[in-house]
C-alpha cells in the first residue's frame, strides 16, 4: 500500500508515532498527482518543490499538532500567504495575500501541509467553471464548486481538502465523487479569508475518506464538544428518514440512494422513522436563493466597480440586482430562516441525526453543469451541519450518497453518529 | 475656509464642479494632520507623499465617481493593497495583503483617495486600545474601537473615515466625538477584508460632518432604496422617542440629550411619542454579548494556534471560552434576536425613526476605558440601521449626541429622516 492510499486518520497515526514521515506522503501525494492530474485537472496550482520543503520543515517540528505532517488541498477562494490565490476569476490571477485566511492558518499551525490550491467555481459561486473532471468517470463534473478539492480527494492526489458551502458545494460534489464530506454549523469556523459570497451562507466544509477523517478538522477548529462523546452503539441510535420538500427533483438513484441507507440502517438494528417538515419549510428553499441574490449584491460591487471589464456576467446580474430582490423580501427570508432554524431543531432533537439525500442523482455529463443545490441550499440556510456519506452507484456507475444532518453545534454529535452508520451506509468504506 | 474645513458634501461638489482638486484638497488636509497629529494621534500609518501622488492621479480621472477626490482614512483592521493592515495587534505588524478590503475597493473605485489608516482597538475588539486622543479634550478617549478614524474627522483631517460596529464601535465614538455617524443594516456592505470577531454583529460604518456625508457613502455602496426618495418635510414626521431597557446606565448628560432632542423635535412641529419595547427585548443586551463571545471563540483561533506569545490574554480568553458559553445559549440567543428583528421592525414601521441614547455619556478620561457599548449592542444584533447625530454637551464640555434607528433595510429613508432632524437636534451642524 502506497502512503497516498492512506485515509487521513490512518496516515494521521503513522505520523504521529514516527512510522511515516511528511515528506514521505507528501511525495507519495505529489506522485499520485503526477499520476492522475493530466486528466483530472484538480488543481490550479501546486509547487512540488516547495510542498516537499514545507513537509520536511513540518518533519522538525518539536511539537506534532492534530494534524501533523497530513497535506491539505485549499480551494483556490480561501487565501494561503505562501500561494496565489485566483479565485478563478480573470481579475485576480496573480493576486497573493499577505495572510492565510483563518482555516489554512489553523491547519498550518496544526502542522498540516498546505500542499496546493484546488480548482473551483469562479468565486465559489457562478461564472467560470472548473476544468476539473470526476475521477470516476472523466466525461462528467466532479459537482461544484469545490471541483477540485473533491476530485483530489477522490482520486487519491490528497488525504483531506478545504472546500466550503454557500448553496451545496461541499456535500453535493461529495456525494457526485463517492467521499465524505463535511458542512460544520455555520460560523463555528471562521469563514474569514475565503471569498464573500453570502455572510449568511457562506461556510469552510472539507472533505476525508472515511469519517474519522472529517473528524480530525473538527478537531484543529474546537468545535463545540468534541470533548462529550455521544456514548452509543449503533442499535441505541434513532434516525429520522426525511424525503424533505424536494424529493421530486431527486433522480430515482437518488431516491433509491435514501431508502437504501434506511433499509441498511434498520437491518442493523437502528430505529428508522419517516419524518416529515411542517409548511412553513416549503418556502425556505426559496428563501435560501433570495438570500444567495440579495446578499450577492453586495458580494461582488467592489469587482463590479474597480474591473467590469473582466468581470462575469453573472455577477453583474448580481450586482445590477436583475433577480429584482427586495428588501421586504431579504427581511422575510431572513425572518423564515429564524423560524425554522429553531423549529428543525426541535424536530432533530428526537434523532440522533436526520438521513437526507446529499444530491440529486449522479454527476451529470459534461463541465459546465455542475448539479443543482436544491438537496443542500435548505440546509444551509438552516445553518446546521451536515455530513455526506458515500452509499452506493447509480445507472452509470457513478457514487450516489447521503447526508446526514444534526442540530445546530451538534457537529460533534453528529460526527459520532457517522463514524456509527458510515460502515452501515457505505460498502466500501475503508479499513 | 481652508478646504480641510469643508464637509465632504461641499468639498464633493467642488471636486465634481472642478473649482477644487483632490490634490489641493488632500494637501489641505495633510497640512491639518501635521497641525494636530502630534496631539491627536489618530493615524497608524499615513505617508503624505503616497497620498499626493494618489490625488494627482484621481485628478487625471476621465470619469468622476461618487467620492471622486474625497480623502478617506480607514480603521486599521480594514485591509488596504497599498498600505499595511495592523489591527494594532503586535501579530500583523507590517502585514501587506493583496487586496483591498471591499469597501475600500469601492470607495477607491468611486474616487476616493485613500488617506491612510487609523488607530483602533486591538482587532476592533479588546486588547490594547489605540493611542489616539479626543480632540475636544487630550485627556479623554475619543471611544473606540474606531477610535483614530472618530477623532480623525472630529479634528478636520479627512473629511470621512471608515469605522467598524460589532458592539458599538462606529456609533459611540461619533456621540464623543461630536460627529456624525452611519452604521448601516448589517450585511447590505460587505465587510470582507475587515478583520473577523463575530460575523453576526460585524458592520462597517463610516462618519462625516454632515448627515449628507453619510448618504455619499451610502451612494457608494449602492444601499437598497436610494432612488425612493422619503418625500416630507420636518412637519410630516413621526418619531418614537425610546428610552431602552438600559436607561438607568445613561449619565444625566446622556439622558438630557434624549430628551432635549425629543423637545426640539417636538418644537419643530414633528410628532414625537415615547416608544416601549416589549419583555423580550430585556435580553437581548445579554444576547448580543452571548453572540460576541461565542463567536470570538473562534475568531481568534488562528492566532491563538499560530502566534500565541503575541496574542493578547483578552483573546485568549475568548478561544479559550472562559465566559462558559454552551451551544444551548449560542441557539438561544440567536432565536431570541430573530424573534426581536421582527418585532422591532414591525414597532418601527409607525415611525419615520426611532430616537434613542447614542452614547452613556461624555467621552470617558484615559485611554483604557473607551466607554460602554450598552447603548449600541442591541441595535448590532438587531441588524438595523443607526445613525448618530451630534445633540448637546455635557458637564464638562464634552459632546453627547443621540441616534436615529430605522428598519432593517431602511437604510436610504433613514438618511432622508437624518438630513430633516439633523438641523434641528444638531444647533452645531455647518451649513
Amino acid at each position: 500500500m502506497q502512503p497516498w492510499e492512506l485515509t487521513a486518520t490512518a496516515a494521521a497515526a503513522k505520523l504521529q508515532d514516527g512510522s511515516l514521515t511528511a515528506e514521505a506522503l507528501t511525495r507519495s501525494c505529489l506522485d499520485r498527482i503526477a499520476a492522475q492530474e493530466p486528466a483530472v485537472k484538480a488543481w490550479i496550482f501546486l509547487d512540488p518543490v516547495a510542498a516537499i520543503a514545507k513537509a520536511r520543515e513540518v518533519d522538525k517540528a518539536a511539537i506534532k499538532g492534530c494534524l501533523h505532517g497530513l497535506p491539505i488541498g485549499v480551494k483556490d477562494m480561501i487565501d494561503t500567504a505562501d500561494m496565489p490565490t485566483t479565485h478563478n476569476s480573470p481579475i485576480y490571477q496573480g493576486l497573493q495575500q499577505g495572510r492565510d485566511a483563518a482555516c489554512v492558518g489553523i491547519a498550518r499551525a496544526e502542522g498540516a501541509v498546505i500542499l496546493g490550491k484546488t480548482d473551483t467555481v469562479e468565486f465559489a459561486a457562478a461564472g467560470r467553471r472548473a476544468l476539473t473532471r470526476n475521477p470516476h468517470d472523466l466525461t462528467r463534473t466532479p459537482g461544484g464548486s469545490s471541483s477540485g478539492s473533491a476530485a483530489a480527494v477522490a482520486a487519491g492526489m490528497v488525504p483531506l481538502a478545504f472546500g466550503t458551502q454557500t448553496g451545496g458545494s461541499t456535500i453535493r460534489p461529495g456525494s457526485f465523487c463517492g467521499i465524505y464530506a463535511m458542512k460544520p454549523t455555520h460560523g463555528v469556523v471562521n469563514s474569514e479569508g475565503a471569498k464573500r459570497y453570502s455572510h449568511t451562507l457562506d461556510t469552510i466544509g472539507w472533505y476525508g475518506r472515511a469519517p474519522s477523517d472529517l473528524r480530525l478538522l473538527a478537531e484543529a477548529f474546537r468545535l463545540f464538544g468534541l470533548d462529550v462523546p455521544l456514548g452509543k452503539t449503533v442499535k441505541d441510535l434513532r434516525i429520522g428518514l426525511l424525503r424533505g420538500p424536494n424529493w421530486h427533483l431527486a433522480a430515482p438513484e437518488s431516491q433509491a440512494a435514501l431508502l437504501l441507507a434506511g433499509k441498511r440502517l434498520a437491518d442493523a438494528g437502528v430505529v428508522v422513522e419517516e419524518v416529515t417538515l411542517p409548511a412553513p419549510f416549503d418556502g425556505i428553499t426559496e428563501a435560501q436563493r433570495i438570500v444567495l441574490m440579495g446578499e450577492g449584491r453586495g458580494a461582488f460591487l467592489a469587482e463590479y466597480v474597480s474591473a467590469f471589464g473582466k468581470l462575469h456576467a453573472d455577477f453583474r446580474s448580481r450586482v445590477e440586482n436583475e433577480s429584482g430582490i427586495t428588501a421586504a423580501m431579504m427581511a422575510g427570508a431572513y425572518d423564515l430562516a429564524g423560524d425554522c432554524r429553531r423549529s428543525f431543531d426541535a424536530i432533530a432533537s428526537g434523532y440522533d441525526a436526520v438521513l437526507t439525500p446529499a444530491a440529486p442523482g449522479e454527476a451529470p455529463v459534461g463541465r459546465q453543469d455542475t448539479g443543482n443545490a436544491v438537496f443542500n441550499s435548505m440546509w444551509t440556510l438552516l445553518h446546521v451541519p451536515c455530513i455526506g456519506i458515500p452509499c452506493t452507484e447509480g445507472p452509470n456507475g457513478l457514487p450516489v450518497g447521503v447526508q446526514i444532518i444534526g442540530q445546530r453545534f451538534g457537529d460533534a454529535a453528529l460526527l459520532d453518529v457517522a463514524a456509527l452508520v458510515a460502515p452501515v451506509i457505505d460498502p466500501k468504506l475503508p479499513g
